[in-house]
């Protein structure tokens, strides 16, 4: 295989920037994700590949539960504030609040909108834990435009 | 679950609108999909969910592996062509010419770039089946800027 065109190819892929919330037992944190895809209908599942050894993927893997954060255009700022671990400090990551989703999970107060995911399925062969999760609460804070990845020129693929 | 709010927020996840091309015996097709992620790096892993009741997703099953080819800004018109089952004549999907990439799946001539994938795992838990595709050969067939979901003004999400 050409590994330039893979890697060419690959980064070629559109994708938005979110931000991945997760809860496990009195910890809670939050981290910037983009591989991310719905996967069916009905059920409506997604699937998310999250860093294999990120301390937030052995939470969803403890807690079968994440949150998807869908920020909005211009909140590069937000997403970037997840690219390093973080813990709350009460209703707050930094500057930036949260309420909690109905299984308890951080909802960004700037958030276009977000889906709590139970995980159905995990695949566990690649240097990203890759898991199907059902959509089974959702909530919607205002219209708007999605982040992209590509607006923030930040590259996370190939 | 709000209903409503779970089809809004699911489809403010952007994607992409590729051609994914398929060979199974003597038979070829294509089909247009955007749930699509890249989900690892080393292997490099990427997840199709494609609907499981379409002969090109039988097609991937028995031969276990499709070709995803990336799609221009601006070429929605090729994408389109897609949307219904296309069988080749010759080296064609109508007017839309194809070479074979290293395993013999089709290759669109106005692609992008394409990456071929051979299935690792399947869930098949839906109305689409997930594929974990490792991606085995690649190809750049000249620069641009990907098309986007957004930009053709369809929806495929919710």
């Amino acid at each position: 295989m050409d590994e330039a065109a893979k890697k060419t190819a690959l980064r070629m892929i559109p994708y938005g920037l979110f931000v991945m919330t997760v809860k496990d037992g009195n910890t809670m944190t939050g981290a910037a994700v983009n591989w991310l895809t719905q996967a069916s209908f009905q059920p409506p599942l997604v699937v998310l590949g999250a860093k294999a050894d990120a301390p937030s993927t052995g939470m969803i893997e403890r807690s079968g539960l994440f949150n998807i954060n869908v920020m909005e255009t211009g909140q590069v700022g937000i997403a970037s504030a997840f690219f390093k671990h973080v813990e709350p400090q009460g209703n707050k990551f930094g500057e930036i609040e949260f309420s909690l989703s109905p299984n308890g999970l951080p909802v960004l107060r700037d958030a276009l909108a977000w889906f709590e995911c139970r995980v159905r399925e995990k695949v566990a062969i690649g240097d990203h834990t890759i898991f199907v999760g059902e959509v089974v609460e959702a909530g919607v804070q205002r219209e708007g435009e999605p982040l992209t990845l590509a607006e923030t020129g930040f590259k996370y693929g190939g």
